[in-house]
């Protein structure tokens, strides 16, 4: 009965004991659930045993468009590009598993998401792959960075929208905020964290709030997602200051140590702090000189030195997050790290520290512990993000004319990635 | 002019240009500016130049106190005992460097917390040895839990309270959850982020609050610290279930997938969710088997599985942050882990995945990067915290008894340590 392409949908009249509901009812994979998307297009589940009458008010049949021309352009809408890269955005519910498997056609994503086509002129849409996000890495990234840099220098496009995977989407706006040199027009990745098909999907609100940033004067590579559980407004985030915090949350995605750029409903932005403006007639760089030859660890107590040991022999950087201000086992401890840091440090391994915590910077000047530390020549990275300090480092390796440099490019303010706004 | 044990010290009345300051000067580590701790507990600093006339009001000799008795025993207070371990919240500013150095000497500790010793009767101390917390491992909660054993298992004590550095504070806390077997009494670990003799130092309400929880009828382990960065109450948190979330301010431990247990005043608690009650006649017992052949790392694209293989030349056991819902690169990728998980674990590595989000609970089920791992027969712990999770394993695998049985005890809820409050 369902099948995409070519499907029957029906725009139906429900009855419930206390109230009346009218929408399009969506695949199920509950046959005891009724999933109906609202006009307001809010999808809600309706457990079949509530519902005491129905009536059919439309039904119509889609009709088969081809994935080269799905897009209904209409007419005076304002351009932008599409990179679609998998993810959950890009999925549907698998009705046997109850799972999510991931929409393999174009036109499955213009079926799914038709607010958007209503909203903008999708010029141009680019597939550099199709992917769980915890599946990627620096080659993604760059794919990514490729397609965006080519629709961003298309004059016609406005703004790009990349659709990703949540789970590691927060390395994939850092490594485009350094990829994306001289940025002219916004960059917004979105998400979801429910399938569009499913009760409560936040796909909808995430991807028209997108839309909406990808419109605006912000030459910025951001986020954009609820801002909240309600699905009410989402915030656009900077890319290098953002990181997944819930497993499942649809507003997931927090700024770390600054303040989100701004509030986005479908029809409005507030915006909440400075930003990088639009310049419609500058050329965006790509500079994706990456090396994979980093490492990020986490430091536990108790945790043994070798570890340096077995990374350094293949990275040329690591990334260590520490405990407080930025603090491991110093000569205090019979587990002392300083002599192997000292030693690799000698060799010219670039070992960095960032707050375990996340929120807050690090201080290695309070402590013996930290002045120990900061005397070996390890850089510390204020309050810079893990993963960003992660990606950061594997771009600043990736150059070779900036051997030597390597603190100074760590600590240099590339893309917001270090905070000005830290306080208690 | 300033010494420990014999000082003088100025009670002083200073004339500012808006308002009037009456309080104890502190030592200083800033020639421009004086502490003043003011009669509600809380310490500012005064900048030199705003000081327009001052006046001491008093000036007295501290008496020589000798470390075995320098506790003033008040008559009629209930019974605490005290475990120093070391941190912030033992340590006085270094003036020479202007950072942190603990407390040598009993008796500086008294001198810093007379509210302390006005409130209760603190009957034994036990100083198992004095370190930051980063320095920390194994053996020392080992010797935490043993000091705390003693105390609880003293008649006349009705709870202790455990001082401690920040950095690994959460992982000491969930030791002691998993190493003190049927709780007898409130047993409270507090900390401060600004050392005593600091301006707006958090370590007098943290410790008062503390006291009052030690007296509780709460026979859990806790964590007591400032709720928020007003200096107005404390929360008390679940050892199992917090973490350090920031490097530097006050309020930096919050309760993860989870709500506190209460909030504490010095003179009052309002408690927010169920907990286990005291029992004085019940003796509590220590279970501190723990393997050390533990890892904790943290899954990053592009990460090589290789790493596993380093890990379990050592190790019985390994903690894996994932991303999302419990995924890491699966066979969708080049990189793929599966192959070499399946091998260690059918090797009898133990692998458990946490979430990286921190926020949230793993479900495998929902994704196929996340039904192949869970195939593979990785233990995914739900919404357990990384930190509580690498502490569970090494405690599980200290168990002989419990070979085969790890699956059945990492998912058996021993310590609160898995979230029944888990909702959208």
């Amino acid at each position: 009965m369902f099948g995409y392409g070519l499907r029957k949908v029906f725009y139906t009249n429900f009855r419930l004991a206390r109230k009346e509901l009218t929408g399009t009812i969506l695949e199920s994979y509950d046959p005891r659930v009724v999933l109906l998307k609202l006009d307001s297009g809010y999808n809600i589940g309706i457990p079949l045993d509530k519902i005491l009458d129905s009536k059919i008010l439309k039904k119509f049949k889609e009709v088969e468009i081809s994935d080269e021309d799905f897009v209904s352009r209409k007419k005076g809408l304002k351009k932008i590009g599409l990179v679609v890269t998998g993810g959950t955005i890009a999925s549907k519910l698998d009705v046997k598993t109850g799972g999510v498997k991931p929409l393999t056609k174009l036109k499955e994503f213009a079926n799914f998401y038709p607010k958007l086509f209503d909203m903008v002129d999708v010029k141009k849409i680019e597939i550099p792959f199709m992917m769980a996000s915890e599946n990627m890495s620096s080659e993604h990234w760059i794919k990514i960075a490729k397609s965006v840099e080519k629709l961003l220098n298309d004059k016609e496009i406005e703004g790009v929208i990349v659709t990703h995977g949540t789970d590691t989407l927060h390395y994939t706006s850092a490594a485009l905020s350094f990829f994306l040199k001289d940025l002219n027009k916004p960059v917004v990745l979105t998400y979801s964290q429910r399938s569009i098909d499913r009760a409560s999907s936040d796909a909808d609100l995430n991807l028209i709030c997108a839309a909406k940033m990808a419109l605006s004067n912000v030459a910025e590579v951001m986020l954009v997602g609820h801002a909240s559980t309600n699905d009410d407004f989402c915030f656009a985030l900077k890319g290098t200051k953002t990181r997944k915090m819930h497993t499942s949350r649809r507003d997931s995605f927090k700024t770390i140590n600054d303040i989100p750029i701004a509030k986005v409903w479908p029809e409005k932005i507030e915006f909440l702090r400075e930003y990088n403006l639009r310049n419609n007639k500058r050329k965006v760089n790509l500079d994706v000189n990456f090396s994979d030859k980093v490492s990020l660890i986490k430091y536990y107590p108790g945790q043994k030195a070798n570890i340096l040991d077995f990374l350094s022999e293949k990275c040329k950087g690591i990334i260590i997050e520490a405990t407080g201000l930025g603090h491991f086992a110093s000569s205090e401890s019979k587990n002392n790290w300083i002599p192997k840091i000292k030693k690799l440090i000698k060799k010219g391994v670039i070992i960095c520290a960032v707050p375990q915590t996340l929120y807050g910077g690090l201080n290695p000047n309070v402590y013996s512990s930290g002045r120990e530390l900061k005397e070996c020549g390890i850089i510390f990275l204020k309050d810079m993000l893990p993963e960003t300090a992660f990606i950061k480092l594997g771009w600043v390796l990736g150059h070779r004319n900036w051997k030597g440099k390597e603190k100074e490019k760590m600590l240099n303010n590339f893309s917001g990635e270090l905070s000005e706004l830290l306080t208690e």
